[in-house]
């Protein structure tokens, strides 16, 4: 009897969790190793940041969603080297075989090798920036309440956000909405509304990924919610009073004590392991270059698929999102199924289903298939599209009843403010 | 023109939110100074820890709560002093005068002064208290998958509650549940119905607050559930490895990686505080005493409510439950009306409508009036009651849906591990 085949999957995320779920189809054992025990539904943390959902709620247990499978198991821990000779990863000091790797490591946030700006610029990519970012927020307008300076009282109610992507405009119009709306009337001596939002970035335009008009129309909307875009300005320092910026007009500073980081992520320190163990060389993002099978030149047992991977398509490179990192993920149970029967799988494609990223109540921009719309519509299709995608059947019911409870009442039910990391 | 009457209650837990919506409708006022910017709903606290409701839910910002009252304002920040004679607390290093005091401040946790047990044996005070807990429990059963020495995963795979109070009863049945239920199909190793949840009490029976046909029921339920419950032990010491005890029976040891204190709470430090600067004598549970219109002997402007407050009754202290520091907040309003009035105020007596505590589903224990019951009419009662009692309709709402997908699935939709506290 011969041992069965054994793929070991690093990463829980949309990549690691669609392998897991087309490999389980398969005459393999897998195994998911995670640091985390929860997947997490990253579109939504900036909803968790702004204190409109709970971090349970785009959460799930990993074991609870693969546990329909009996030939997947989980595991809790960090995978701290790669032996692609002997064909080990190492997980809390243990070694585990693999006859196929998938290496769905993801990214991390990096600050272009600032790191000294993570302590005043926190960025959102796990539950814990998100509670911390909510904290922040939250006690900027605590602050503000108690300070009888005017200047510096103005600086707790000034917010900046650098990044211009989805995430950043997604949070900027957040914030907007809890100070206009949802803490309107909670306040005695400061009128939250009077908070400034300003969204940084480099590039001549917000939402650079997206066409222009739609970067317009985007432009627009945030305006009318009270996000100021502020676009060709490069951030040259950031502390705990503000940050300080060039533009084509000069050099300049904004006082803030809240600044967010949305601008810049880096692969996963697993990607330089890979590197070592394979010879290939990683790109300027610090990604894995894969071919049309998704696997590593020179070793097609190991795979490199999502945020981690670099996938040319038509010349170009895909972009980290989720569904790149899906439908890797789902590709990879046709690649070892026609290998096991002895055929060549077909190459990799990755079909674009549109982008999309919403602005505040009623807004949205979104790219479909080349049809570009923006306004209640394509706010619509966001609402629906992400309740549809959130895992979890008893999760989706309950963003469904906290988004109506925040439409119809302006309220946010998850205003915490929880101890920072320390 | 006289400025107008000043009431700074400390504290928004069920005694200070009580006295602040109380005093609301009087010409005075009001500032209600907390630590957190939320209220809490301890009784479900429980719940958080043992993965079936998220922090968010249970909890209400405090501003929200009394934004519809123009004279009350809500202050973020701890209170370090109090002047009896100049009359004025200090916040954040601010002093804020008043005219009348309401000190609300609690109770904390305690160790019966063993302070290196905080460590090994968290306590169930806090939001971070239960996500703290929460952790701990889940991280055990991922700890048992990995490991292969027997010995070492059944310790992990033992649960300690120390204290067979409400707050222990509810939570070692809690994690009998989530082993034999909610994570049943969720691993490969382990079986995590096979977990041993052992609840330990000082007394000769658990619930000793009950009257004893009650205590027996739940410790029937229980053992029915699959926790064992052990009376008349005295713990020892606690270390990572776990408990030692002492019994009629000997000495003993038992080897549990996750132990958790349920066992002890004492006055907040603002009691001290105010032994000194009125020279009233606190109770051995650092409880300050006070009249029959709930102020301090030679202070009738301080008032002490709640858990920090010792009230008698009939010859007997009332015990530090939720109740007693409600009908004491609302007290204090027709206290200052009367008063203002130039009445006497009627001394304060406290209704006991009843005490229940729950035992996993369809299990609880109710003395209402004098009615004892039990099973599941006793468990309907305590849902109803308490998702009644919940502040903010949106998390009535919220809690009522996770109570039924549980109830339905035996699933638990919060199953997070996150950083404990450093």
């Amino acid at each position: 009897m011969s041992q069965p085949h054994h793929a070991v999957i690093i990463g829980g995320g949309f990549g690691g969790l669609n392998a897991a779920k087309a490999l389980a189809a398969l005459p393999v054992q897998v195994t998911l190793i995670d640091r985390r025990n929860f997947h997490l539904f990253q579109p939504l943390l900036y909803q968790v940041a702004s204190g409109g959902l709970s971090p349970g709620d785009i959460a799930a247990p990993l074991r609870t969603v693969l546990n329909q499978y009996p030939n997947v198991q989980v595991l809790l821990g960090e995978v701290t080297a790669i032996d692609a000779v002997a064909r080990t990863v190492t997980v809390c000091g243990n070694p585990a075989p693999y006859d196929t790797l998938v290496v769905a490591a993801g990214a991390e946030n990096f600050y272009f090798g600032n790191a000294d700006w993570a302590e005043h610029a926190p960025a959102l990519k796990t539950v814990e920036d998100a509670t911390e970012i909510r904290s922040r927020i939250l006690t900027a307008f605590e602050a503000a309440e108690r300070e009888p300076d005017r200047d510096k009282r103005l600086a707790w109610l000034r917010f900046v956000v650098v990044g211009g992507g989805p995430t950043g405009v997604e949070l900027s119009g957040a914030i907007a909405e809890i100070s206009r709306d949802t803490m309107r009337a909670d306040f005695r001596r400061i009128r939250p509304e009077e908070s400034q939002i300003i969204l940084l970035d480099g590039s001549d335009r917000i939402l650079p990924s997206f066409e222009p008009d739609l970067s317009e129309k985007a432009a627009r909307y945030l305006i009318r919610l009270g996000v100021l875009p502020r676009t060709g300005v490069r951030v040259t320092s950031i502390d705990a009073e503000g940050v300080a910026l060039t533009s084509p007009k000069g050099t300049e500073r904004i006082g803030s004590r809240t600044v967010l980081w949305a601008a810049g992520v880096r692969s996963s320190a697993l990607g330089g392991i890979l590197a070592r163990q394979t010879g290939v060389e990683l790109d300027r993002g610090g990604r894995v270059p894969i071919g049309a099978d998704l696997s590593i030149a020179g070793h097609p047992e190991i795979f490199v698929i999502g945020d981690l991977a670099r996938f040319e398509q038509d010349g170009q490179p895909l972009a980290g999102v989720a569904p790149v990192a899906m439908q890797q993920g789902t590709h990879l149970g046709r690649v070892l199924r026609d290998r096991f029967a002895g055929r060549t799988p077909p190459p990799f494609r990755y079909v674009d289903r549109g982008i999309m990223a919403v602005i505040g109540r009623h807004a949205a921009v979104a790219d479909i298939g080349g049809v570009r719309f923006g306004g209640h519509l394509a706010w619509l299709a966001w609402l629906f599209l992400h309740l549809f995608m959130l895992v979890g059947y008893q999760n989706r019911v309950l963003v469904a009843i906290r988004w109506a409870f925040q439409y119809f009442t302006y309220s946010r039910g998850a205003r915490l403010i929880t101890p920072g990391r320390v």
